[in-house]
């Protein structure tokens, strides 16, 4: 999910910065609620400004941000070190340390051995070469918290070379596997997403937004991962088979990938020292991630801080010399996410803090009394899916979004534990909607196999089978864990 | 100032990070005093393995602090919470957004081009060639807050190529002109980097030591300018004529350097777009910086932050975009002070929060009943300047000795604003005794125009003449500013 540099004219850059300005004044043109604060209405004004700025791009994500921050000290909307607070937050370093670990799998060649390893064991078929990928998007899901770096910069480079050795080339031969494999590839990393909290980066603002609407704790990564498993296996058990009868390729015989899978492996050798440190370290993160959800049951009651463990795992890193300190400086990636993710955060609690997120609870207060909870919860929730049309990033949507429909749905009385989790699963598989909806997407359809037509009549189906799988079993799901 | 990347072997790794560790250790054995709280016990061996890492080097700066940090949340000393709050201090993101400017002057040539210019105008002869580098680091002091990259990364190149003309090979011909301008070189850069808040990374975290030991406001750019403006131009203007009397070069004759200043400008041809717009966006900082003290004079109030200011030209040379988002996000440099600098901030709050820097003052506290004040502060300065000889890096330095040294001086009822200017500056002039102590010295010494046994001479007889300066002109201008 790192922000694209484009290249802009003066002149374009110029007007589209005016009109993210402009956006953001109007509402300086209407008076505040009587609960809202004027620092807090004109925190709202420049954040409206700065997702209008994410829609347009006058210039990169992390600028904007930075700007954003700066104008609400610059107006003494916030004093400059709550503008700056948001970089010394968890959630924040969670991310940094998960980018960093993420660095690290590509950097060693563990992330491409993994999933060159599954295509080799279960690629027999082209469905099973589907399903490796599905397995690999699973297991890497965990580990490389950008879905961009985990789709596009693992996972997608291989699905291309799989398609090619199936004899399937991009435009001209995509319907033998390419189209079919492009569309599990990318399909699958948007249900990883939604099933970690270090899947997308943008997760842990969502969680950090929920736990301010709704004092609702999926900020932690075993609660995160507790509430998407069911739902998330059983999405990826569908999704290669799904798109197997959507765009069925003509060729079914996997051996050729297989082949290349095998041969790609036998170039890449033994597994080096810093692959297994790197497995190792990674098992001993998931060990005490997942340590709160198991540890009670056998008489261990720590419960390591999940910001703490991924910390761990980057000293680990560095100690054990797996990942140097000057490849994790010169990752740019890393502390671009860090400013822009800093910033958000500190905004949205500012939005908070001051009253914003209330009042629009309030006004929504009412709105939707007679009508069943769970009618209205659902109704919020197709909205706030197919909403993701408009956008063209993730982390755009969750920030203009999220909050507002979490105030929504707290108003209309869904508990916490119900919506908290819907909300989070679909702020993520929102994105099959558009070949534009993020980074990965963008990537795999710049492959070439599918084209854009294809790309939203399948991503519409897809967003069909969401709903299908993720309303009943999410909600049976999480009933049956008692949480609502 | 950045952390060098040595190659260590595992096991000279191993065994420098076990004495680290032991030697933090061995604290654990002693009972705290009474005011100090186990947690501050803990944190102080965590603070001193840090230190002892410092010294002995098993890892760059960057992991050793984060380790630091993470031991002090793993241990419960600290909350994770308050561990990673370093992050969002506002002297943190000061010293961040210098360093982005100081990327910005440097890919535009901007430094490269003012140095040539005072070559270019006051080279005449070598002694106005010495004159034109300290006119040099005086106008980008307070540009450039690395005092490596102003030294080593702008000015060094230069004063080599400035040597090379004049006739004088390193080694070969040296005494020429190449000694004589390299030490003038070195030794102004110490002196700059004493001048401003934001000439050295690692002056922040003494201005915020000073703030919670002293209670003294040093932390904004004016006040530190203002104490250091008047011993600091003394400094500058007889340096380079000592070292002349010291080293006199043989070469008297400055224009071949000013021919080559002049070709060199030639070959820049005219400012280009991002210089004039740079030079301009700096003109406004420090107007704004300095707005502080002489705004109330015509009746300006507006006391802009030192850090908005900073952020504020960080944003103004993304808008202009002088500097690209991409490159920011890729200097590696700036991340790296960020990680050091937020955590060694963290530890140093800790340690006065928790009580340890008290408890090292009330130690001392009567201590030096008896003795005038001035003498035991002096006293203690001398100590603390030559000190430096056991260190290899101004950032240790301050790190380990100013605490305790300023604590000790509030023990002998030294007055804040004599006692923190003066060690302010001594943090940075007591550079001036190793060729080792910083990274500009370092590089300037790796030029090759100056033996180990010349700079250790003559760094001894500048630091002599840094006492017979600072001490006299700077407690006097401290006393004419009513600050004791």
């Amino acid at each position: 999910m790192t922000a694209k540099d484009e290249q802009l004219g003066g002149a374009e850059r110029i007007v589209r910065s005016a009109l993210c300005v402009g956006v953001g004044s109007l509402f300086l043109a209407f008076t505040p609620p009587a609960s809202v604060t004027p620092e807090g209405w004109r925190v709202l004004a420049i954040f409206v400004a700065v997702i209008t700025a994410f829609i347009l791009r006058p210039f990169p994500m992390g600028p904007v941000v930075l700007f954003g921050v700066i104008a609400c000290a610059a107006t003494g909307s916030l004093d400059l070190d709550q503008a700056l607070s948001g970089y010394g937050e968890k959630v924040v370093w969670l991310v940094v340390s998960a980018f960093l670990l993420a660095g690290a799998v590509r950097d060693s060649g563990l992330g491409r051995r993994a999933a060159l390893m599954l295509v080799r064991k279960f690629g027999r078929s082209t469905l099973g070469v589907a399903y490796a990928q599905a397995a690999a998007e699973l297991l890497l899901g965990p580990l490389v918290p950008s879905n961009t770096a985990r789709g596009g910069g693992i996972l997608a480079p291989i699905s291309d070379s799989l398609s090619r050795a199936l004899g399937s080339e991009p435009g001209v031969s995509s319907e033998k596997a390419g189209t079919f494999l492009t569309l599990v590839g990318a399909h699958c990393n948007l249900v990883t997403a939604a099933m970690f909290l270090t899947g997308m980066a943008a997760n842990p603002l969502f969680a950090t937004t929920a736990r301010e609407v709704y004092g609702v704790a999926m900020d932690d990564w075993t609660t995160w991962a507790l509430a998407m498993i069911v739902p998330g296996l059983v999405s990826l058990a569908l999704l290669p088979l799904f798109l197997y009868f959507l765009v069925r390729p003509t060729i079914t015989d996997g051996r050729p990938a297989q082949a290349l899978a095998q041969s790609e492996l036998e170039r890449l050798g033994p597994w080096t020292r810093a692959e297994k440190i790197l497995a190792f370290i990674f098992a001993g993160m998931i060990f005490l991630w997942s340590l709160k959800a198991w540890g009670p049951l056998v008489g261990i009651e720590l419960k390591p801080d999940t910001t703490m463990v991924a910390l761990l795992g980057v000293c680990a890193c560095l100690i054990a010399n797996v990942q140097p300190w000057k490849r994790m400086t010169h990752d740019a990636a890393t502390w671009d996410t860090l400013i822009w993710l800093g910033g958000l955060l500190t905004m949205a609690t500012a939005l908070k803090d001051l009253g914003v997120i209330d009042a629009f609870a309030n006004r929504a207060n009412g709105l939707f009394d007679g009508t069943p909870m769970l009618i209205t919860l659902i109704g919020l929730a197709l909205v706030y899916f197919y909403s993701m049309y408009a956008f063209s990033m993730l982390t755009a949507h969750i920030t203009a979004m999220a909050s507002v429909f979490l105030a929504i749905a707290l108003a209309a009385g869904a508990p916490g534990m119900l919506a908290v989790p819907l909300f989070a699963a679909f702020s993520n598989l929102c994105a099959c909607t558009t070949n534009y909806s993020t980074g990965p997407v963008i990537l795999y359809f710049g492959l070439g196999h599918v084209s854009a037509g294809t790309w939203f009549r399948v991503g519409f189906l897809v967003s069909l089978l969401h709903m299908a799988v993720w309303i009943p079993v999410g909600l049976l799901w999480w009933r049956l864990l008692g949480w609502w």
